[in-house]
Formats: C-alpha cells, sequence, structure tokens
C-alpha cells in the first residue's frame, strides 16, 4: 500500500472520453489498495479561451479577475472527474483551492504556494476517498482565487505530494519519460529510468519541456519522488499493475540513482538570442551597468560570459536573451551606451544552445575537452562557453543544432543500441 | 443617491460585446451617483455545455460535484465584468457566492438561500467599489458550492437586494416589461408600468416567464421593489438616465401602485395535459390516494377540481400535470386503480388554460360571469374552473387559446388604444 499523487494535463482530460480514460487509472491504483489524490488541468483548449476573453475584455486586466476567471477552467474538470470516478463505483470529491486551502502569496497570475494543510486530504484519503484537486489554482492573503501561471498543475501536484507525504508524484502527461535527448532529432535516445532533481532542473530549463521548472525546484526542496509516465497507455494494461515499474522516468534524490552516467543527457534550444558588447571598459560596476536596465525592462538574460581583457582595460561581454526580447533589448542597451562605454555591439538570433547535463560530471574530468574536440572535428564553431558543476553549455551556429546533439549524444555513450 | 442591484442574464452577456454593453449600463448608474451590486449569470450556452458535460459524464451525478462544474460559469462571467468595468474606469471587483458568503441549505441543484452577510458588499459599495456578484451559486453547510436551479440568477439579485438594502432591483432581459398578455397573440398588449407581487407570482408561474417564481416570492416576502427592463436599449440613452421613471415594469407592493384596474392581465399555457377521474368513490381520504402516489413520483399537479356528487357517494375528479409527466401520470394511477376506486380515467393534452389576474378582483363581484358569458358567445366550452382571490383560471380546448385570449383582454379593457 502507498500513497499516491497523480497527475493529468490538459491534453489528458480534453474530453468526457479522456477524462474517463483518466478515472481508469486512478481506479486501476485503487483496486491495488493505494491511497489517491488526484490533480487535474482544465480542458485542453478551455484555459486558452478563457485566458483570450480576459484579454479581450481589456488590455490591462486586475491580476485578481484573470484569475477568477482562468480558475474556472480546473473547477470544471475536478468536478467532471470526481463525477466519472463516482460512475465507475470510486468514491471520490473534488477539491478547488480554496476548500483544502492551497494558501498562496498575493502575486495573482503568478502565485507561489505558502502553504498547504494536507490534514484533511490525509484524513479522507485514509478513509479511501480518492481526492480530486483543481490544479494550478489556491487561495490568496485577500481570500481572493489565485493562479500558479503556467504549467502550474505539476507545482500543484508536487505541493500536495509533499503536503500529503505521498510515497510517489505521478505525472502523467504526453511522452512517456525523459529521454536522453529530443527523440525526434536523435533516433536513438534513450528513456532514461532515472534523473536526479538537479539534472532534471538543467533538463527542464533548457528545453526538455516535461515539467515545470518550479515543480521540480518544489519536488528537490521536498524530496518529492516525481515520476513522468504516459497518461495514453490503456490504463488496464498488465504492466502497469502494481507500483514499482511502470514504464517512465523518476525523478529522484542521486542517491536513489544507482546507474552511474557522466553524462545524463544532451539538451537544446533554439529560443535564445546572442548578444556581444566588445571592447568595454574593465572597471568594477560595468556588468551592472548592462544588466540593470534589461532587468528592469524585464529581459530574462541567461548565459553570461565575460572574458578577461589582454590588458586589463577593456573586455568583451556576451550574453543571450530570449529570442522574442532582442529588438527591445538592443534598445535598452543602446539607451545605456553612453553609461555602459562599450564601442561595438553585436548580435545574431541564429543561435543555439547545445548543453551537456550530468551528475556524474562532477567527478569525471575531461568530459569538456572531450565535447569541444567532438564538436571541432566536425566543423562546428563553438561561440560562447557557460559551465556549471553538472552542466557545459556551448552557443554555436543554430545550423549545426542536430549535428551537434546526435555527435554529442554518441559522444558520451547515451545511443540506444 | 440611491443602493441599486442589476442583474444581467445569459443572453445579456453572451460575449465580450454584450458584457461590454452591460458595462455601460452599470456605468451609466454610477455616473448618476448610485450605489451599485451587478449580479450575473453565465454567457449564454455555457450552463448548456456544462450540464451536458455532467450528463456524459454519468446519469446519475453527485449533486456536489454537478454544482461545482456548473458554478464555473457564472465565476468566468463575474470576472470578466469586472475586468470590462475596470476598463471603463469604474471601480469594481468580483464576488463569488462563497466569498461574500451567500450560505444556502443542502440541497444540492436546487440548493435555497439561507443567510446572506450583506455588511461588506454595503461597505465596499459605500466606498464607491461596485460589487460584481455570481449568479446561481452560493456555499453549503459542507462548506462546498451550491447552486440555485435554473433561473436561480434572479433569485441572487433579488437575496441581494434585500441584504444590502437596496432601494431596488433592476432586473435587465431580453424583454422590456411585463405585459398585460402575450404580445405575439395579441398586439395590442400593453406593458404594466407596476405590477404587485402578487399578481406577478401568478403570471410568471403561468406562462410570462420573465422572472423566477421563486425570485418573486423572496422579493415579495422582503419587500424588495423589483423592476424588470431591458438590457437591449442603448446604456447611453438620454431616457435612461435619472432613477425614477425607465421603461420597464416594477414589481412591487400592491400600495405603490396608483392605477386601479380590476383585472391586470391575461396569462395562458398550453404545458399542461387534464386527467380525470370518473365515478370515484366521495369518501374521506380519497384525495389523498390520488394525489400522494403522483407526488411520490414527483410529478407536479396544478388545477385541481372535484365536484359535490348529485348523491354524495360518487364524484368526479379533475386535475392537470405537465405534460412531459402525462403518461408517467396515467400509469401512477393505473397502479393506484384498486385503491382509487376510480371507475373511468381520461387524459387529454390537447388543452390550454387560461388565466384572468387582478388584485382588483378583490373587490370586484361578476368578473368570472362575464368571462364565461364572452367565452360563450365565441363558442368556446369550459372543461373545468378553478379560482382564488385575484386568479380565474380556466381548461378549455388548445386549439381556441389565441381566440380566447384576444376575447379576455378586450373585455377587460386591456387593449392599447
Amino acid at each position: 500500500m502507498a500513497r499516491l499523487v497523480m497527475k493529468f494535463g490538459g491534453t489528458s482530460v480534453a474530453d468526457i472520453d479522456h477524462i474517463r480514460n483518466v478515472a481508469r487509472h486512478v481506479k486501476r491504483e485503487v483496486d491495488a489498495g493505494h491511497e489517491v489524490a488526484v490533480v487535474v488541468s482544465a480542458m485542453a483548449g478551455t484555459t486558452n479561451q478563457l485566458v483570450a476573453w480576459t484579454r479581450a475584455a481589456s488590455r490591462l486586466h486586475d491580476a485578481r479577475e484573470y484569475d477568477t476567471v482562468v480558475a474556472a477552467g480546473e473547477q470544471i474538470t475536478c468536478g467532471l472527474l470526481a463525477i466519472v470516478l463516482q460512475d465507475l463505483g470510486v468514491n471520490a470529491r473534488s477539491w478547488l483551492g480554496w476548500q483544502i486551502p492551497i494558501r498562496t502569496d498575493a502575486a495573482h497570475g503568478a502565485a507561489r504556494i505558502a502553504d498547504i494543510n494536507g490534514a484533511i486530504l490525509v484524513e479522507r484519503m485514509a478513509r479511501g476517498q480518492v481526492a480530486v484537486i483543481a490544479g494550478f489554482q489556491g487561495i490568496g492573503p485577500d481570500n481572493r482565487v489565485s493562479t500558479f501561471g503556467r504549467g502550474g498543475s505539476d507545482t500543484t501536484a508536487v505541493a500536495i505530494a509533499a503536503a500529503v507525504g505521498a510515497d510517489r508524484c505521478d505525472i502523467y502527461t504526453d511522452v512517456d519519460g525523459v529521454y536522453t535527448t529530443d527523440p525526434r532529432i536523435v533516433p536513438k535516445a534513450r528513456r532514461l529510468p532515472r534523473v536526479s532533481y538537479e539534472e532534471m532542473l538543467e533538463m527542464a530549463s533548457l528545453g526538455a519541456k516535461v515539467l515545470q521548472v518550479r515543480s521540480v525546484e518544489m519536488a528537490m526542496v521536498h524530496g518529492v519522488r516525481t515520476f513522468v509516465r504516459s497518461s495514453f497507455t490503456d490504463p488496464g494494461s498488465p504492466e502497469l499493475i502494481g507500483y514499482d515499474e511502470p514504464p517512465g522516468t523518476l525523478i529522484c534524490d542521486e542517491d536513489e540513482i544507482v546507474e552511474e552516467k557522466v553524462v545524463t543527457g544532451i539538451a537544446y534550444s533554439k529560443d535564445d538570442a546572442q548578444i556581444s558588447l566588445r571592447r568595454v571598459a574593465d572597471k568594477p560596476g560595468v556588468a551592472a551597468a548592462v544588466f540593470i536596465p534589461l532587468a528592469e525592462a524585464n529581459i530574462n538574460v541567461d548565459m553570461i560570459v565575460q572574458n578577461i581583457s589582454e590588458d586589463g582595460s577593456l573586455t568583451d561581454l556576451t550574453f543571450t536573451v530570449p529570442i522574442a526580447d532582442f529588438d527591445r533589448a538592443q534598445q535598452v542597451l543602446e539607451a545605456s551606451r553612453e553609461r555602459i562605454g562599450y564601442q561595438v555591439k553585436q548580435g545574431s538570433t541564429d543561435v543555439a544552445k547545445i548543453s551537456i547535463i550530468g551528475i556524474g560530471m562532477r567527478s569525471h574530468a575531461g568530459v569538456a575537452a572531450e565535447a569541444f574536440q567532438a564538436l571541432a572535428a566536425r566543423g562546428i564553431n563553438i561561440r560562447a562557453i557557460t559551465t556549471s558543476e553538472i552542466k557545459i553549455s556551448m552557443l554555436i551556429d543554430a545550423s549545426y543544432t542536430e549535428l551537434a546533439v546526435r555527435t554529442l549524444h554518441s559522444l558520451y555513450g547515451l545511443d540506444n543500441n
């Protein structure tokens, strides 16, 4: 017997037939003797419709009213799923954010969970009742509905799992796990049976869009074992009956990962643009002069590379911003030109960021050198490099993306045989 | 300065353009210096979609989950209207049933309001904030969302008006008031400037489907002056600016009605079927033997006519049931035949009920006699008659409906000149 949280996204609850499929997944776990809470998103398309209405209502809308409107989507799904579960003979009831309550801060539209009282859910689950919980929503300090921003149902699921002390949080999604890289680029990509929280954070923020970054952070902080699996398999399939080894990827503490590889996966992103400032005065405060105006304009800066200048007087500064913010970033830097004091500004949207991720890198030297050599052998020029303990990121020309990913995937022995 | 409650139904908030029109109606009253609360229904079509989903989910669904799903419709509208009002520069916020709270009994799906705490609304309205309230919903004793059944937003509006001590409750709808009869049958029908609560109750339950019966009862009990008016007039029209005399019908205490007419209106209904039991034993308990099984089968009985039998041993019993329940009622009566002891059962769905309504009838004799004479002169046979203090209802062949309504409308001087 285990205590499980199961989470289903919008495409998994797109209509009543899909919701019935979800209910069968839930019933399977209930029949196996587990205590179950389910977290659901809005039916696919519903949130988009609601958001479109708020935009049509006013371009500058009150975030509290936006939340009131948009949270209705998950409210509908959780009521419907409770009905379908009861129809299958499963004792179930729906819970809205304010009923549990899931308390959040006051940042409507992008609220953060402050506190969840899991007591009532634990009590009901112990009595055999499935808790069907509206994802993405809570109640703010103003006693009003708050929402968590896109993908927030993952966060709800992990937070509920932490609050009720669940043995595992199962994220049912339209992929069957986390892969060593994008299988559309590398057909030999393998599904990873286990990934550490740290690695998943790097993967998630780099384009392996399986789980919302915030939910992974929360899983790491609270030690919630989070399992990514497919919602489109037959709920009654024999391989799914039983708790331990269904197909999927477990995101867990690195202590739980037995198979030790140096590199776990290769991620890529084509969503960033490069900006380089040449011959910047190499003096204290120059980085602040560049990045504070960008932050004030709400532009997210990712990779930052600053070289030490030859003579200690002038330096080069390279960084990336989201492509969508590229033009705006250029304007901001143009306006700050005097204050920063750069001589040349260059930029390109035609770049890709390739990342090598693995907790094994911590104890293995030479990983980066191997990568540089392999890419050089293919004639791929590296524009910039940043590294962290478990990640090496390289900026290259976008046209080489696929070649680079395939090369590195083979290099580190990730290809499926 | 007055305190107003304004209510807008589903067709008045069908899309963002309609909601913007509603917002202009609200802004007009705010600009005139009034304190305003607005009650809204779900966007036209939304409730039907939500109800259809709950039915598809299960034929026998938990009413608490039904309420959770269906209440989302009004939640969406009230958030959107608050946004549009803010966009017009009107200080506004949305209120869901549980936030005020509007406390109800536990009869999910058809809940009744138990208590509304108007304090917070009064305080906000006094500070110039428009309260935009989700109609049709409250919170049950189980701390779950409850809904009031179809048309429940009218009830919300009147209950809110009572709770905040509003000077008037304006029901904006797709007709511009209550008429002496159906203008589709009698083009000369006149809009009534004022109608008493008692008359409106008789009109509403007889087919003048402007206001939900329960909301009129509530208005009568709490003395809420309720004003039926059109939501499709131009919100900025000069005749609407000012509080006292916009076009519409005021439903109020009879003391407020100056113009004294004997008959106020003629109503009709083709939704009922007639059942007659012939040669029933005329003994105590026979009516109970007929009507208790029907009540247990949830069949609503309306007109009941029992004649005194000639010799005191056998009687005839005639009553009406909704056409939709006609076959079921026949089955129930067949099953109870032994116990009731009737000899012949007759029935017809081809009937219409014509009603003459007016508080003036109380003090005027001969109203009924005039009606019978006028219908007889047109060759219209009356199958059954019931009367109350302010109403005379007659059952006739359905094909004579229009003729009967026109005849009576002229007879009592209701035709417009």
